[in-house]
């Protein structure tokens, strides 16, 4: 008979609930890996809003942090009971999107191997990290084993919020003495504005309507921050250029009025770098976008994932380069889970991030 | 008393007449150029119908062939006799956004040298080529010799035509092996086409609503051609590629139509190249976006510039890569550039570039 | 009791004999592949001749194509019976190489997963496709299927020859209108030849010392020729180009002379694409390297692998965009491959390449 | 009759002395610059040793603080008694090599606008900055307003030292979370550390033989120094990497040893970035060098200027990112300027940098 093991599961739109699930079996080239410490992300609050469908009786959570517990059989590499992280994104590595080296939109299981989104398989397509147990599919792909020296809540934001809040500088392509406006200074839109400073930007911009927000933009990075309550954003950020515009706009919350602002913030030829998850259809206005004529980008990047990101994450913390640890604002245990969805749900009490320890 | 010359003149919306006008004084930078062919563009047609704003009693057209009449003082490098062209965008080489390569937005007039469409000068801020003369500004980033044994109409793609067609499918970041949908096969698509085969995309699809347009994308390259009166180029694009998307979509219409189709024929991962001028907003439909997940690239595309490009689009068809040829389907004086006008304007006759000459 | 099968078999220095050996055991990764067609590589005669050590009683070769025998049971999107080719190099893709990008440096058993040439495997760490089976490692990441159509010969050369050449022009970053000069036309050059040519180069160059191998080079797109016998190259190359020299040269035999050339063709700013296997240090003349100062780019590529990089390869092909057929002037069954080594490592007899026939 | 100058003039080797010129005539083009601020650079070390070749006669010098005291008739968008620094290399804008983005081995005058060094105007080919007065050739690509609140002593190293220096990094194509060695800590070995850190690499391991220069490393943002006089440089890096080497290693020295040394430090697939200025010839040993199959990069950078990269590095100062001033140890009058050679080229008293101010 198999093992249980407590999970965070949903059961239908607007209900999260934690129950107990069988302990997955261990295939060929999985790891299964007992959780030590998860988190809750924005996305998951979709799904329990039911904005993004997932079927019913899965496992939520995809940013883990655990131990070994048992490797597949053609695993090579680790050992059990080595401490690791694994990416919100687990790319099979062997697909033809991981091989062009779009990772994120792996369709290994499709004929030509892309698939929007497919990639993210923890609590999307597979049982996710909210739980006892973490069944990680492609061990050899997405295990990366924590530097000494590491808390489980310095590493915590690896998997996922920084691992995103970067690849919207990365995609950006933002160069030593670049200008850069993040819109929106949520979890993701923080590790932005650290992730352009970790670039070389030499004036970053924050924007957000919760002053709260806005102090630890600051922490991040930010050398000016808009309180967007009491200012037209855009209007201040061609004052603060002198009327250029920004040469990289990310975009961090996934709204018209944000994806708007950080279009009429570029100057031309600039960048904007989308980061947000949209629940409705954008309107692209011909004047912001000078009809089409103004050598701008507009890309949007899935949370890269992988064990080489992981590890390249980890060592921007183990070098002290950026803390997350500010982003922790909340700990809960995982028997109290429904309690920290409600908390962090509602955006209450100053949330930032939860850390739910099992 | 300065002399004049011939010059079709913008006068008010559906109103460009041939008048007379002084042949320009040559300051320090420019030099003058005697049209010998000179072409109209889409855009002038929008400058036409008073869609595109520009001042009363300024010369339109910004597709020059010619000889250099004279050479500014400060100007070095050139001799007046030369067969010459320049681009329809005149970049000052010497303007911020020239240095930091983007040089189509150049704007060498504002404080930080960044200014929307700003390098497109001749028929847009500055008088245009379709005259006896054009003053060229900045000459000696601008004007690009003729290889011997050219005829001006094998070169008169260059200066827009080509240069964008070909940069829709630079920006595109075509690879060898890539698969390509161009939405329209205007004169600009057609060279989107032709630039896509060029650069090493081994599946071209052509996109039209024109029979005979489909068969000229054969000639510049096309694998296949979807006739979108009869066909649902998505649908049909999802069928050639097994359901997969194409690597790049290239739009070169500029139509919400055009830019929807193009971005639902997409893979994740892939890009739209927009090269289309677009009158109205635009609608990024969600379910197409993958919300914002799908690692999509948008990237519009103004018209590169410059001698250097000049010289790399002549030694395209120097080098029999590509005939542009076929693209000129119509001739008339200058004289006859009203109906000219009349025949481009309304589309009849087949036609796809008319050659003007003076 | 093991069933056996025909290899050519690396006994020692000077000695590749056809022997017996046991068909090898399939993994749970692995696929095992009954070739129909293999070839000989350069590298190959530089194993036989002891220049690059492998261990004796390796079996030889690493051009694979053939027919799915049998499949590692975690083996998925395979079925047996089917036609299929490998690259030469087969990455795991699950190795940090892999992970970001460097696939052919696979490490994929080291701690950190980068290894110099580690990615090379065939007939250099696992026995090779001069036999009449392969077992192919890693095989989702590997195995590509041959489109319908397509005979062996066609794509014989996607393995390694056509990966390798067209790598040499996508390092170089070639651009539409490009000036390149190719040095050696031997099958990599070629290829190299026929990928500038594919990219969009203008004005290609090909040198050798073999006038049959410069017929050749015309076929698969230079523009001149150059017979290094008769004519110096780099002098020739200059004149060609006005004294402005080639924006990427393609290195493609191995050896000091070519390598300086190389480097001495470049125009200031230019790149040094370097494909040889150097048996020997390699000198910059600090003249021809402007001292340091000249923005010179010197890369060298090992043989792009993996699956995707074989479909795009053989999309190539079966688009009719490049014909390597002309590439294969020998045919030999397997039975007779000392014969064949004898005449492709002395080149005799106008050799290019060998098709071999279990 | 012509004013006369104090400038420092090379008259022959190992001679510079401090003589009198005539204040130069401004073309159409150019600015004359009031000099407050300018230094000694290596290479001006080189010229004084008869290592590099200028005519006698010449006015060294290529790092301008000043103030506008005349401006060209063809000049727009300055004023007279503005504030600015031009860069070390002052290209046209209108070259080729411009028009191709790459300004710093400008040909303005050459048929093709491509030359080795070309951008290296001042000191070399054009009298230069260790005078009065300075000619700023192509006044309105070169010239950058200083902003308000930055001392000429804050932004003397962004004409030369600063702008070398970040380009290693940046040519280096620094990621987040790289690995970073760079080879010698002057000044510009020093500004690439700081570069490194500023593009967001993890670990940066700084090499010299100097262990002043070593602390300067580490406020630089060095995380490890070696010291090469007791420590083997590539077995220290390897050991700090755990056998894996750098991503990426910057030369700065100019020297066989670091350059080779830089290579063995590399992992496969490493970029050597090289900034030295290299007097004899560069051998590539061919085990590090894999026999050609690493995957490895190796490139030049000189320096890039231009007013907008002047305005990316005085930002970088301006923001507090880096502080440039730990470089300048020493200063003097330009009457003293002859003492301040021999000092420079002593390298006594552990100078780094030099003001000079006229």
């Amino acid at each position: 008979m198999a093992m249980k093991m407590k999970a965070a599961i949903f059961v239908e739109p607007n209900r999260i609930v934690l129950g107990e699930k069988p302990i997955p079996d261990v295939g060929p080239l999985d790891a299964l890996i007992r959780i030590t410490t998860t988190t809750i992300c924005g996305t998951d609050v979709h799904i329990l809003k039911g904005e993004y469908p997932v079927k019913s009786g899965l496992t939520v959570g995809h940013e883990p942090v655990g131990i070994i517990e048992k490797l597949g059989s053609a695993v090579r590499g680790y050992r059990e009971g080595q401490r690791v992280i694994a990416g919100a994104i687990t790319p099979s590595g062997h697909s033809m999107a991981c091989l062009c080296g779009r990772h994120s939109q792996d369709g290994a299981d499709t004929p030509h191997g892309f698939k929007a989104m497919g990639g993210w398989r923890f609590g999307n397509t597979l049982d996710g990290a909210q739980a006892e147990f973490l069944l990680v599919p492609d061990a050899m792909a997405n295990l990366a084993a924590v530097p000494q020296g590491l808390t489980d809540e310095q590493v915590l934001m690896c998997p996922d919020i920084l691992s995103t809040g970067f690849a919207g500088a990365e995609s950006g392509g933002i160069r030593i003495g670049d200008t850069v406006a993040v819109f929106a200074q949520g979890p993701i839109g923080l590790c932005a504005t650290g992730g352009a400073r970790l670039m070389g930007a030499t004036t970053i911009i924050g924007v957000d309507r919760v002053p709260a927000r806005l102090e630890v933009a600051r922490r991040m990075g930010a050398d000016y921050v808009i309180d967007a309550r009491s200012q037209d954003p855009v209007q201040e950020i061609l004052r603060l250029t002198e009327g250029r515009g920004v040469d990289v706009a990310i975009e961090a919350l996934g709204s018209q009025s944000t994806f708007e602002a950080a279009l009429r913030s570029l100057r031309p030829g600039g960048t904007l770098s989308s980061l947000g998850v949209y629940s409705e259809d954008l309107r692209i206005p011909v004047d912001a976008f000078a009809a089409g004529l103004g050598d701008h980008r507009i890309c949007t990047t899935l949370c890269p994932g992988g064990k080489e990101r992981m590890h390249r994450l980890m060592s921007v913390i183990r070098s002290g380069r950026l803390d997350t640890r500010p982003l922790v604002t909340h700990r809960f245990t995982l028997d109290r889970i429904e309690e920290a969805y409600d908390l962090f749900s509602h955006q209450r009490d100053g949330v930032l991030k939860v850390a739910i320890t099992p």
